[in-house]
């Protein structure tokens, strides 16, 4: 199985930036890949990073300067068996989460994210193609059922939760177990907890 | 097994009030209850709905006044076997995650929801309390380790997303599979997406 992790090389996580400056981004963008390849190295998979730029991983890296979707695209393309694409900003993922992915039958296999996304797919059979926008993971429904393929989705927090917007960071605090935690930590990323609602984050040392 | 479903009669879902009146708030809150009763129902449980005040649904209600941790914890204290507590602002949630819950093994097991919330829970033994607040899963996490119980956690995207804020509704649009989202189709509430980003809502009729 040929596996995509799509990274964004050149100015990754912008809707961080109330939180992190462009540098850290750029950091933080990196520990969160790497905890994606770690989740799926560890499930026996061999991801090839699939990057907008240069980018210093333990794994292949193809650049590819265009658009998420056309360089997905051409991947599917010419692919000769089952292909996969896991987004790169996934820090919550286990090896157990990617295992019930694999598992999970259809000649398509979606896993949603929040607001919309498609955060992982697997694609079985040929001539599925992916259009990544806001709401994708309707029009991904949509596609495989004109192409009358079966569609499985997986029910997973771990794999719906992506970080694109400061309160993401919680769920990273919160349930996070690699590298994108210890950055946030280390970089005084911490919670802030009230009495009631939904936690959220504040920047600073503790008091 | 006893199995809870706390409701708030009094003012649930104040946070949807950008979107929602209060009678719509009232409405849409039991749309969603009566989702989350359906598939405890259709899992073969037979919940009972934990009220602060009248509603009217088909299960039995025990009306409590009372905030929802000493109104929980009161059941817990008095039960002579499993207890489970989901919570009534899951419109997602499907029969299939329900089982996925039941199977999961642990004294104790947890479904996590956004931003720290505990959005379901089983204590198959005595002793273990809750404390419902901003953060409740991690406090629930470290009270079973006191009493050294084995904690489950289910990973799971439908027992996940609980709806409390505008966004929220987004998922409920997209992922939904019962009342919930048909009280939102009927009250003109919509999805908007654009090109990037996650998608957001808007309301009123289609143009």
């Amino acid at each position: 199985m040929q596996v995509y992790v799509p990274f964004d090389a050149r100015q990754p996580k912008r809707r961080l930036a109330p939180v992190l400056s462009e540098e850290e981004r750029r950091s933080f963008a990196e520990a969160m890949l790497r905890d994606v390849l770690a989740a799926l190295d560890a499930a026996d998979l061999e991801p090839t990073v699939l990057s907008t730029g240069s980018v210093s991983v333990d794994a292949p890296v193809e650049t590819d300067d265009r658009e998420l979707t056309p360089a997905v695209n051409d991947r599917l393309g010419v692919a000769a068996g089952t292909v996969a694409v896991v987004m790169a900003d996934l820090p919550l993922l286990t090896p157990g989460a990617v295992d019930r992915l694999l598992a999970t039958g259809g000649d398509v296999v979606l896993a949603p994210g929040l607001g919309g996304g498609t955060n992982a797919l697997i694609a079985r059979t040929s001539g599925f193609r992916v259009d990544y926008h806001g709401g994708s993971i309707r029009d991904h429904r949509d596609l495989a059922a004109e192409l009358d393929l079966e569609v499985g989705v997986i029910d997973s927090y771990r794999l719906g939760i992506d970080v694109d917007e400061p309160d993401d960071l919680v769920e990273v605090l919160l349930h996070g177990v690699g590298r994108g935690r210890k950055w946030l930590v280390e970089h005084d990323v911490r919670l802030r907890t009230d009495r009631s609602g939904r936690v959220t984050i504040e920047r600073g040392p503790v008091d």
